[in-house]
């Protein structure tokens, strides 16, 4: 397996289009659209928010037919806009099938920005003509920066690796949890390949691989409306299916997933840390998962990190509080290789030591409960002012 | 009913002393007694984290058993600390006992402060003889500031009610949500009374006015290892035990709990402002309390209050994502009066009125689900800057 320079255009078989709608802001491109040559398989994994934006309705009902394309927005995420909101995605997603000669329902639609407004449908239908002739795969490159909202840095990768005796390739882009107001952070997220794979090893791949990626980062612990990730994968009478050409897959796929999810967190916002929290010994799954997540979400905690401050007693509360078996007796707390708190009594530590680990900016924090075998490791960032200054600022 | 001027030195058969020990700091009290010259039935509501302090154990044993004296200290919260920190709770509370003349069982102990770190016992056995020794009804007054950490303000109050032909007394002191870093937060609250009740009748009136009061509000949710609300009453052969007495009591109780809750709040580490957060029309409490809970603990929110940003947006994605059964087509917000979202679709509103409401400081968010008939209510705080300044700092 092979890291690429570059992204999507590196991929065969898709085009793309992107351009300056003017749909909140003028002078950005914040409309764009990915087609595929082929008719594709299509995975999907969205938002479990219960208020969720039209456009994830949209994709939810289509994900699992023939997909030709995907139409995507910035600075607005259709989102608690009632039934017109859906029509819209719906009229607009129709549109762009005709232009490309496709059923209606192998468009796919994604959104991100603020909520609670409508798309200026006329705006975007009177841009459709120029999206549709603008595709190429050069475009490719503009897409990642097509999608941003408070992201500072475009974000892709691309891999490729051999399977069935042949070079294949997986690209991606994703747009992270700026959630600067005016906008709604909304994690976007769009892998294409042309590996071909059956529908269904497509959607268990997908879904394994983002459980410990896109699924395993947190920024500030708000689950938006409109998240999103989505792969194409061209259909086709000889798909890859031999074990271990999938395994070759799924590591790539893991690669592609884990290099983006890196770049989000590294351009959280306001964030100046990278820290793993990693989960051992946990009585289940569930346990683990539900540990990780209260420590990485901790505001405590991340406070504590964003001032270099070797706090871990708040670790031990947020485990405390997440829900999960503990026992405070086998409880250890660790950061990188440095034990301070061993089986519930704390241990005299190396202070420098230990301010020095956590001013490296990328560092691990270890949380043993020592009452099972399972585990769970999540990325997590600290919280800054600027986080606070980004946040606060008029949605108006 | 009648709010008086003061605190705990307002109410008979209770006597105080605090002084400055050196704990943790010097020039500071941080070590204190709360002594009832009957035995008292007394009532608590501890932290339900799973990591929790020495003293909590040792309330959580003693709690149902006859009680005269509370002890007290700020600037280590003794958790985390493992046997040896039970065993030194155990041995301060049992030489204050031996001192006040009464059995080891009915001292009970309170800390706050840093996690993990073992109390100075040899310095605090040294100060027990000027601890009882200063023991005076008007050492009241000297409580609420001998148990603050990040506090700004020492809270108390005092009201004065009527039952059964007399008039009886409720004071309180509190202290709150300040998690200023090198001091876990820990909300700590005291209440005596002279008015004797049944400690069934006590523990359950307390449970009943601690869940719409001390336990409504949040600032930054993360739960300490050390919450300990604590009441006593005098014990007696009369309790108050009509209907219409116990309605008194737990009136007067109500409110001199709302008063010491919303000076927490008011108190919060740099908050600016106080928004109670309404969840109307859910489908069961439970559902209720979790929405309450999602959105008065959303950083989204938060920093949006802050900006006096009506973002409401953010607040039908926390419902959305606070596991309750949300339904976005029933699904309302409300700025104090002012309709936003109404059955899931955003209406016209008047930008400058709402920001107006929010810059009021104190204000509500109506959450109003549309699918049944319960409700819940938290206040909550803003996150400004001062919260991340406050609590990035060293813990060294």
């Amino acid at each position: 397996m092979i890291i690429l320079e570059g992204g999507l255009e590196q991929v065969n078989g898709f085009t793309y289009s992107a351009l300056e709608c003017g749909i909140r802001y003028t002078g950005r491109l914040d409309y764009c659209l990915i087609a595929s040559e082929l008719l594709c398989n299509a995975a999907g994994a969205f938002t479990t928010n219960m208020v969720s934006a039209a456009p994830v309705k949209l994709c939810r009902a289509r994900v699992g037919g023939p997909v030709r394309g995907i139409l995507i927005n910035a600075t607005n995420a259709n989102a608690c806009t009632g039934d017109q909101g859906f029509r819209t995605a719906e009229i607009l997603t129709s549109d762009i099938a005709r232009r490309l000669g496709v059923s209606p329902e192998a468009v796919l639609m994604a959104s991100t920005g603020i909520i609670g407004r409508q798309l200026p449908l006329d705006k975007m239908m009177q841009a459709h003509p120029d999206l549709v002739a603008g595709l190429s795969r050069d475009g490719g490159r503009l897409i990642p920066r097509a999608i941003m909202t408070t992201d500072t840095i475009p974000k892709e990768t691309c891999v490729s690796f051999q399977a069935a005796g042949r070079e294949y390739r997986i690209a991606g882009t994703a747009k992270g949890s700026g959630m600067i107001a005016p906008n709604m952070a909304t994690l976007l997220c769009f892998i294409v390949t042309d590996a071909p794979l059956r529908r269904e090893d497509l959607a268990a791949l997908f879904g394994k691989t983002i459980g410990t990626t896109l699924n395993a980062i947190t920024i500030d612990g708000d689950m938006s409306t409109n998240d999103t990730a989505l792969i194409l994968s061209p259909r086709s009478d000889t798909p890859l299916a031999k074990k271990e050409d999938l395994a070759a897959f799924e590591e790539a796929l893991r690669v592609v997933l884990t290099r983006l999810s890196e770049m989000l967190i590294d351009d959280g916002e306001g964030t100046t840390k990278r820290v793993r929290i990693t989960v051992k010994n946990a009585k289940s799954d569930h346990d683990a998962s539900r540990i990780a997540r209260a420590v990485s979400q901790s505001l405590l905690v991340k406070t504590a990190f964003f001032g270099n401050d070797p706090n871990w007693g708040r670790i031990a509360a947020a485990a405390g509080y997440s829900g999960a078996e503990i026992n405070e007796r086998t409880l250890s707390v660790l950061f990188d290789d440095m034990p301070l708190l061993v089986n519930g009594a704390p241990v005299e530590f190396d202070r420098e030591a230990l301010v020095g680990i956590m001013k490296k900016n990328i560092f691990e924090v270890v949380v043993d409960i020592g009452l099972g075998t399972c585990g769970h490791s999540i990325l997590t960032t600290d919280i800054s002012f600027d986080y606070v200054r980004i946040n606060a600022e008029y949605s108006t």
